[in-house]
């Protein structure tokens, strides 16, 4: 999805390289969401705004802006000054220049605004516009937002800088976050968000007199609640006034640097004090001093705004000696793993406990039904697990993609239980399947990687994985670390039950040999590397399994998609002589995992069909099971673990090979085309 | 799967020439069930058994037949005789001659034997003959089960024919129906089945006696329960024995025609008087006379078989006009639509009675969820019409792979109703899962497009879907049917409430217009023609949609990939930012389904993804929406109807677009490659 960046020192002289600096490193962060164009805008030397941008990679906006600022005074010291960045993802509007965020108002550069998410409004705003003799030159959503400010600069002379952008966002429908530069208020930025993710990192030179931002509310509640937000664009209300009494002063000489961002892995290496926006805060930086503006107060919201310490490391975000994020991601899950069930897991007293819903398991075994939502990987995650939930829990569980769950408007009780799986905890589906449930009482359990993201706000209890910055757009140890999350969940909904005494215990003994066995997999890379190498140049790739290894296939086809545009397919095996069985022969290439669990019978009948038809199955199976890897064309043989945790073990192969072949393809693991890391529009 | 055909006459003369003729001929009325070798088994004039097997279409084995029977007298009359043919289905072993069937005891040809299904303890079977000094000559699991009976039959020679079958059949594992014939017991035939479906037509001159052909049960009941089926093949038990007492005459003059079978199609146009066997009846024809035998009786089995009355006409199961059975069934679906309905629906009181039903909807009313089970297109019309069930019936809805279902060893509950749809009635993974969960006390409801197939049999209730027979492999007039079974339950389900009035009155004229619509999209037949040739020589091919209409990207992507052997993929639109995205460029095809129903805007967006990434979709659209059209590379318009009944008519197209690409590339459309029509195996 879109990066924005945004950058403002007050009294903490920064020359203009500096400042440019500053914003493509910050992009740089935010690169491996994926983007397909970036853009900054600064001050020029004669109170211009210059607005640089490019189609491509950083990189090339990094050339550009070297070129472009040839005749700039580079060296002088600025001592107050505001700059936004932006890495676009394209929605509306191919991949250009033209499109490319910051979007501005006019010719001037009045307003200019970077946005991430979508507007879905913006038609008719843009017909409105239009009837006012605005010209559009772009074909995106966000053109529209730097014209509607620009009209009400006009009309509303008197309003500042956030009233105006108040007024902009009471007209606005759909997802974004945003922040807003302007001539006319130099060295101010306003931002925003609603549904797309936004924080503000705060660097001072001492440490800060508080750990709270105070909110300041509109004077009298606006009667545009959030669900009334529909525009009638030929009757712009006038806003309600907000005083501004008290403002964020951080410290007595006022030197201080503000750092907006989409991720906090962008302002890490600058601060690690941070506040996370809430929808439909305002936040302004002015003279220095930063405000969080509501335009209505609700009963139970909140005085203010914490600011949080991050404790991400730079070098969590660093590649170190892999060459790719993704590779070392993957290398990462022997450490990743443990971290998931680390101060959970307790293997010599056989117990678990998650810290996070402990108070609320009596109630969870109360419900109706486990519900699993989801999407992409995280939603594999819900199906690999699914059966082990079903057997420890004995409730009905459902798995859904968040997308089609809210297409259905699927019925929720109050007595069901909702569990939320998203890395990023921002994934627009998901956070909007999640709001869903809660409006009809459902108890709402977050399984996220982020601390502080919508998805952790807004849950009752969750699991925080705890598998350390994901950076990868194609996600892997989140994966696993989210499977083991939900296999503790299981254990601890079945610790009281004797007759389970023994699987849990077996499962137990497999969390505690998975370390040991992740390394062995990850050891048979270099096998991997010469499997890729017979398969890169194929276009299609089917993968099948069923029963526990079915996730598997469904995760490893999404891995090759992703990232090496082969055309691969997840295939439950019990299902191939309903269709797929058609496409095998002695050219399709065919992944088969088939483990000694309970359905490898099963599986043997689907690889005796695969090979009647003269296919060559490469096969995934046990250590030392040289009876089926006779069966293959060719094989690799992992260690085994108890049947509901093999998948964890299943899944690192397809991982590697994905990378593998990614890599022989020419393609851009750690940003594959089109894709982006965390999907924060529907 | 393989299909079995066995014609005995007694004091009926027929030429050999006469008897291979009605053996073909069984055999390709079966042909639409898929196979790939065939052969039949008759006597010769020296008192020998010829067997004659080909690799490949029936019309093959015909020419080997020709061959083969040069030398042999085909003209000369016989009046008693017994032949068996068979089609298979490479399950073990290639498609060769070897291990075509049927398969022989000896060289001797001692017994011959046929048989659909899979043998799952083969191997061990296989170890103990061996050690026994048989030797093998084919990869099949059947082999063992001719040479076993030959075995017997030495080990117990005052054994009739028919209780060497029992005793061979308490050694089998797995699913089967097996057909014998023997040189030592000329004239005569004994079937059995457990787990496939096998059945017999009668002829006679003149009228039967009697409707029902009494059950002969054992003497004392056998200790080898179904489930206890376990061989110890080194302890074979001595038989129970029999006493026949009362075997069927049909007639004075007892001259009489049998046509064992594993499909109606086969017999119908000999026959309309058939009886169904059920599991582990052992059906023997001796000197004219038909008896049905059983192990042991339990408490509430029935003294006796039905003569069941088919109602199939023969034209029903020819090509009329058509080249190919599928296309004749996608243009039936005007009337096959309006057959589902015919008695059930009343357009003008606006009420609708499902017979098959209608006594159990009070105790599904009071259900805690919907299970709905099928596999390939049967589980995508539960895929298709899971969001008005849920909508209607406000009861959770699960639908289900039954594969996976069983592989995962689901909980279910006694107040769950659970529905099995499938086509054949006979599908073994449906079939499985259906006994599943009747042993776990939910209440079974069937939706079948055959009568006295097992899922009919087996149920508590049921839908009969009324397509007609279907003889193409690939699923299109019952998947609209299925369709509309499922609505009109739901409509039913929902009668009695008020709020919903509104809805149900749009739907019935939904389905009231349903009909003219078909109509309406099957003129589209040249257009979509057209855009086939501008796809078929694709190697993919992505279908994308959402809401109501996914279901219809799943069963298009099925139907090309069966059909076309193109790897095709249905997506959820909604996933596309999670990982299929990357898979789109200029030169992917994509065909999009995009209707103005809820999800509109949100199809819409992904259409923007694509085209922003210069994909060129072609589009699914309503009539009469260019707006939407001219965002497309190519579109087809087709009419609107209810959002809930659209997934009917945008399913046409595909199921058209399938056919094209077809015959286009040259591929066989009734019989894909590696496919059978009714998956009677697991």
């Amino acid at each position: 999805m879109c990066g924005i960046f945004g950058y403002i020192n007050y009294l903490t002289p920064k020359s203009r390289k500096e400042i440019l600096d500053l914003l493509v490193t910050g992009l740089k962060r935010q690169e491996y969401r994926g983007y397909d164009s970036a853009g900054v805008a600064i001050d020029t030397d004669n109170k211009d705004i210059a607005l640089i941008k490019k189609t491509g990679k950083v990189k090339l906006l990094e050339e550009e802006i070297n070129k472009r600022c040839a005749e700039m005074d580079m060296e002088t010291a600025i001592d107050i000054h505001c700059g936004i960045a932006h890495t676009r993802w394209a929605t509306h509007g191919v991949p250009s220049e033209t499109n490319s965020h910051p979007q501005r108002s006019d010719d001037a550069h009045s307003f200019v605004v970077v946005h991430n998410g979508i507007v879905t409004n913006y038609k008719e705003v843009k017909v409105f516009l239009q009837n006012k003799g605005y010209r559009f030159e772009s074909d995106t959503d966000t053109e529209i937002i730097a014209k509607l400010i620009h009209l009400f600069y006009i009309q509303h002379p008197t309003y500042s800088f956030r009233e105006l952008v108040e007024s902009v966002v009471q007209q606005l429908e759909g997802a974004f976050a945003l922040c807003f530069k302007s001539k006319h208020f130099p060295g101010e930025c306003v931002a925003t968000r609603r549904g797309s993710p936004l924080l503000v990192g705060i660097k001072t030179k001492t440490r800060l007199s508080t750990d709270y931002v105070p909110i300041l509310y509109g004077k009298e509640p606006s009667d545009s609640a959030h669900s009334e937000h529909r525009p009638h664009m030929r009757d712009i209300p006038v806003l309600p006034r907000t005083e501004s009494t008290s403002e964020f002063q951080p410290l007595e000489d006022k030197e201080v640097e503000y750092f907006f961002a989409s991720d906090a892995a962008a302002v890490i290496e600058h601060t690690n004090r941070v506040i996370y926006f809430e929808d439909d805060d305002v936040a302004a930086v002015k003279e220095g001093a930063l405000s969080i503006h509501r335009l209505r107060r609700n009963m139970d919201d909140p005085h203010s705004r914490e600011i949080h310490t991050v404790k991400m490391e730079l070098q969590q975000i660093m590649k170190g000696n892999y060459s790719f994020f993704m590779q070392k991601e993957i290398f990462e899950q022997p450490e990743s793993v443990i971290n998931t069930m680390r101060g959970r897991v307790n293997f010599e007293t056989q117990s678990i406990i998650l810290g996070g819903i402990k108070e609320y398991i009596p109630e969870i075994k109360r419900c109706r039904r486990l519900m699993l939502i989801g999407c992409g990987t995280s939603y594999h995650s819900a199906i690999a697990t699914r059966q082990l939930l079903e057997e420890l829990t004995e409730l009905p569980v459902m798995v859904e993609l968040a997308s089609d769950f809210l297409d259905r408007t699927t019925p929720v009780f109050r007595d069901d239980v909702c569990f939320f799986i998203s890395q990023s905890g921002e994934t627009a589906d998901t956070l909007m399947a999640l709001r869903y449930c809660k409006m009809r009482g459902a108890l709402i359990v977050g399984i996220t990687n982020t601390v502080g993201s919508s998805i952790c706000r807004e849950s009752h209890c969750g699991v925080h994985i705890n598998a350390g910055p994901e950076i990868g757009v194609a996600s892997t140890k989140a994966y696993t670390s989210q499977f083991i999350a939900l296999v503790m969940f299981a254990l601890v909904m079945s610790e009281d039950r004797i007759s389970l005494r023994q699987r849990r215990a077996e499962i137990m003994q497999g969390l505690e040999n998975l370390q040991e066995q992740i390394r062995a997999v990850l050891k048979l890379d270099a096998e991997v590397q010469a499997l890729a190498k017979d398969l890169y140049q194929q276009k299609s790739l089917l993968i099948m399994g069923r029963g526990y290894n079915y996730a598997t296939c469904l995760e490893g086809a999404l891995k090759v998609k992703e990232l090496t545009y082969m055309h691969s397919e997840g295939i439950m095996a019990g299902e191939l002589k309903h269709g797929p069985l058609a496409l095998i022969d002695d050219q399709m290439p065919v992944l088969m995992i088939v483990m000694r669990d309970p359905v490898y019978a099963k599986c043997m009948n689907a690889l005796q069909q695969v090979t009647a038809r003269e296919g060559r199955p490469i096969l995934i199976c046990e250590e030392g099971d040289n009876e089926t890897a006779s069966m293959a064309f060719k094989s690799l043989q992992i260690p085994k673990t108890v049947d509901c945790l093999q998948g964890i073990l299943t899944v690192i192969p397809m991982q590697l090979l994905s990378f593998h072949l990614a890599v022989l393809r020419g393609c851009n693991v750690d940003c594959p085309r089109n894709l982006a890391k965390s999907v924060t529009v529907e």
